[in-house]
């Protein structure tokens, strides 16, 4: 071993021991006779210090060290005069007696802090030396610890991680499919999973009973910020259970990662249906770090010959708390901010509740103080607080009002990224139709299992079906969902019909399931968490780039290893493939 | 839930209790007014009994049942008049009050049982019944205790499992990368990893410090039996270290899963040299469960007139003990076994120590009794042994007769599955010729680093440089290796330079490493394990695909899901290839 101890444990306890250390130069310090140098590893800094009664040889080494050399140094641990007590090294020094360049270093092209001056590309460029900064490492670890969390309470709970393959057949449902020609069978393509779904229900039908994976998934869609070609997922399946199992047990997942990673006790998790989200919300991912819940104020609104309510089917409203001091200004910019296309509302109607007890509005010229008196108590506003108002379609209003709460909820200070808030929606619709076809797709995948009172409904009325299904949601962020599956040949036989498979593409495509299903398959359901999100979310980020070693950018690329590139035409030759022109 | 219990876990102290039970039906038995169900899960058998007495409608449903049948049943643990205390619930059966058909079973094409019926295409076929047999489930389970104890050591030791990724750059060097159509990146592909060797070592330049992944890798080669295009990898790399240290962490691996999975201590790993270990046993991976080491019988041999062994640089021999009785037919039989083109021999040579103390050779008339008594007491051979002798080039006849060495140890018992031999093989060679191109290879890969001593031979003597490499090795099997890597920018050029590579492939094959070598990489190391076959070696068996959920066959086949498969037209357009003609 190169080192008697890393750089993050030596504390005034070692005070006098000789010890050696290696890691790189974070910084020196020429203070005219002194001079110091942090020593940095993955697991801290200690300092190292220099003075005039130094060997030479030392002193003449510590000239020529620059930022990020690879050194190791022997010498005894000294406590320092002047003490850092913010560091868990910071009462201590290393006195360096002996002093070695293990490798020297080019100047970085940014600095390794974490608040650094180099700028998103370089730093994808030189990826190896964004992981050096502190706060990226810090997410790969919080990672890894949640990995084994993860695994550790599963192990507790009897399940078995089965590995599934990589290289497995293209389905043209659902999004693209990477795909990767096969050499030996030559005009043949494997495809790389979007999620080991059959395999984990074919462990089912094996008698696996409790399986989980955390798991490479890819799907080959164009990416926007928070997307990449590769992600993992934690991969569970359970048999002879049914949906309150599920959920009782996931949920003591969540709460053991809460406890064991962050030390929260993030308490029981409350339910709520997926009409109930949509409604209270607008959104099957709710955000209930605050209330500003939706009131739905068209009846209160009836009769003033306020036409743009009136002809609107749903007007609804949300009470945003102290913001009755709004200026005109702030409301004009937030009049355009629901105007933009991303939200599409036509205009916004906005109610301020005086301190005197009045209201002013922009609708003053058809509603009384009476009227505007009922709004304000259906929407629980108090002086000084301000209530804004959208009309329209009623699906479309409750999604162009889900944003409105978020953003007033984010200037409001009420997502604060260290307080969570975690729920499971329930009830879920089986099926959406596509607007332009007709045609109607799974909502979660084919093979969620409608419940049971709403079955008689597949074949008449395919719309008002509710699946067994769930997602798990935190702080307005999905982080899981699953389903109960259909084990019923017959029924996925139906399933398959609705979504408008022909028996022979149900075949070609999920032919094995279905054969598997005709042997004895248990009744059994389960879920997946997205677990790079999970990790974004735990690290208190948005985004999930900075929880992965090596992402890939927008365009798919990874820019370091310069990948993908081009291949040669040996190689192309051997998989009987060529480029088209 | 579905049950109150699982198939494996009731017994004499549950007698009374209602329970509710899930499970296949393994086998009915119908005896006259007793009938008797073997009902199965992952845990285990529970024995359901019937009579005249039960509820008809529950007789009438198990007049249905057939072989693997999904059922629940309910009903009291009752003790069992018969016991069979072989079994954990052997001594207790469930009289059953109520009972349902959860799924029905079509007749499987094979038996579920350990010993099956089924041929293995059938089996791969319907893998998913396969993988109900009790032997192959417990494979599974065993991998799964196999990676949770690998984590639980390394974890134990502040590694971080970091995930490299999947999508990567295609190196044209060692074997065939399989390859990813980017359709974001017209003409360009990804390759998917044969393992995450550079990934890892940019680790250890951003200061993980300690990393470990059980991985994935994916290598486009004509399987052989024991070859799988994708299989997995435990895969390690520590910084600041030297090989001592990493000989040492995991030999304490190693030891650490023979304990936590089969209560086996193992010992101290013994270290051998690659030249011992081909002067002793032929072989870079020698199973040291036995004896029999090579004997060099050159300078006993000489001056008789015995041209075979007069012109040939090696007369090697081994002593099979106990084969003094062997018959002519076994000899002659022998005699052909070398001779087969696999191994190549072109003779084989035998010497009987009889029970009187003579000696009785194939060569009688070359070599006097005091001749032979010689050899005999070279090879530590004793009256009723067999010395069996080959002559040759060195190197050729030392793998012939490693192949022997193996044949007689397997012939004689030596190679109990059961017992388990580890060690190190250390010091190998840095680099190989090609024998036609001259050109010289890495033996391990073009990042190892060459032993200090033998660096001024780089460019005058490649062959004979060692190289800081080290492989592990139990009963014969390479399970895991790898080396101290370069860690320094020229003295990796210089070893691409012998390599053969000019600086632009250098540049733009590794190029994105050598420049992280600029920026103060550490000296590190690592190695890798073969998980699969790690984990048949613990189970007992030769192959890897038991070992495996859903393994593919010889033409990298999945027949059950049937990929690879044609894609359609679309798809090959919107990746801008197209399949030749």
């Amino acid at each position: 071993m190169l080192r008697t101890h890393h750089c993050g444990e030596l504390n005034i306890g070692n005070a006098g021991q000789n010890v050696k250390l290696c890691g790189w130069v974070a910084k020196r310090r020429d203070l005219g006779s002194l001079t110091f140098v942090d020593l940095r590893d993955r697991y801290g800094i200690t300092q190292l210090s220099f003075n005039e009664t130094s060997n030479p040889e030392v002193l003449e080494i510590v000239g020529k060290l620059g930022r990020e050399f690879v050194i190791q140094a022997e010498g005894k641990v000294t406590e320092r005069s002047n003490k850092n007590l913010k560091m868990p090294t910071g009462e201590i020094e290393i006195v360096v007696e002996k002093l070695t360049i293990l490798n020297m270093s080019l100047t970085p092209p940014f600095t390794i802090e974490e608040e650094t001056d180099g700028g998103e590309d370089i730093r994808m460029q030189y990826r190896y030396l964004d992981l050096r900064r502190d706060n990226v490492r810090r997410n790969l670890m919080l990672r890894h610890q949640l990995a084994k969390h993860v695994r550790q309470y599963l192990d507790g709970q009897e399940f078995i991680e089965v590995e599934t393959p990589v290289l497995i057949k293209s389905t043209p449902e659902g999004a693209r499919d990477f795909v990767v020609p096969s050499r030996m069978n030559s005009g043949q393509f494997y495809a790389l999973p979007q999620s080991p779904q059959t395999f984990k229900q074919l462990l089912m039908v094996s008698g696996f009973d409790r399986y989980y994976q955390i798991v490479k998934c890819f799907r080959d869609e164009d990416l926007r910020a928070d997307r990449q070609p590769e992600f993992t997922q934690i991969d569970c399946e359970m048999s002879f259970i049914e949906q309150e199992d599920i959920l009782n047990l996931f949920e003591g997942m969540i709460q053991h990662l809460f406890k064991e990673v962050k030390g929260l006790d993030i308490g029981t998790l409350p339910r709520m249906t997926y009409e109930e989200a949509m409604h209270k919300y607008g959104n099957d991912k709710p955000d209930i770090r605050f209330g500003m819940e939706f009131q739905y104020l068209k009846p209160l609104t009836e009769g003033r010959n306020f036409n743009v309510f009136d002809t609107a089917p749903c007007v609804l409203a949300i009470c945003a708390p102290g913001c009755g001091n709004y200026t005109r200004k702030q409301l004009d910019e937030l009049t355009e901010w629901v105007k933009r296309p991303q939200i599409g509302a036509k205009g916004l109607i906005y109610m301020f509740c005086n301190a005197d007890g009045t209201y002013k509005s922009s609708v003053d010229k058809f509603y009384t103080q009476d009227d505007l008196e009922k709004w304000a108590k259906l929407c629980g506003a108090e002086k000084g607080d301000l209530v804004l108002v959208l009309s329209g379609e009623t699906r479309t209003v409750q999604k162009q009002m889900s944003e409105l709460r978020l953003e007033m909820g984010q200037r409001l200070g009420y997502r604060d990224k260290n307080n969570f808030k975690a729920l499971w929606v329930l009830d879920f619709p089986l099926l959406e139709q596509d607007e332009e076809t007709k045609k109607w797709h799974a909502m979660h995948h084919p093979f969620t299992s409608p419940k049971s009172e709403d079955m008689d409904k597949l074949e008449t009325d395919p719309g008002a079906i509710r699946a067994n299904a769930y997602d798990m949601v935190i702080n307005g962020v999905e982080v899981g969902g699953g389903s109960i599956r259909i084990h019923n040949k017959e029924l996925q036989g139906r399933m398959f019909k609705v979504l408008g498979f022909t028996d022979e593409e149900a075949r070609s495509q999920f032919g094995f399931l279905m054969n598997a299903f005709e042997y004895g398959a248990p009744p059994h359901g389960g879920l997946a968490f997205g677990f790079d999100r999970l990790c974004s979310l735990f690290g208190g980020s948005d985004g999930i780039r900075d929880f992965m070693a090596f992402p890939k950018n927008n365009q798919g690329r990874d820019v370091m290893i310069d990948a993908p590139s081009a291949i040669s035409e040996q190689q192309l030759g051997e998989l009987n493939i060529k480029l088209r022109g």
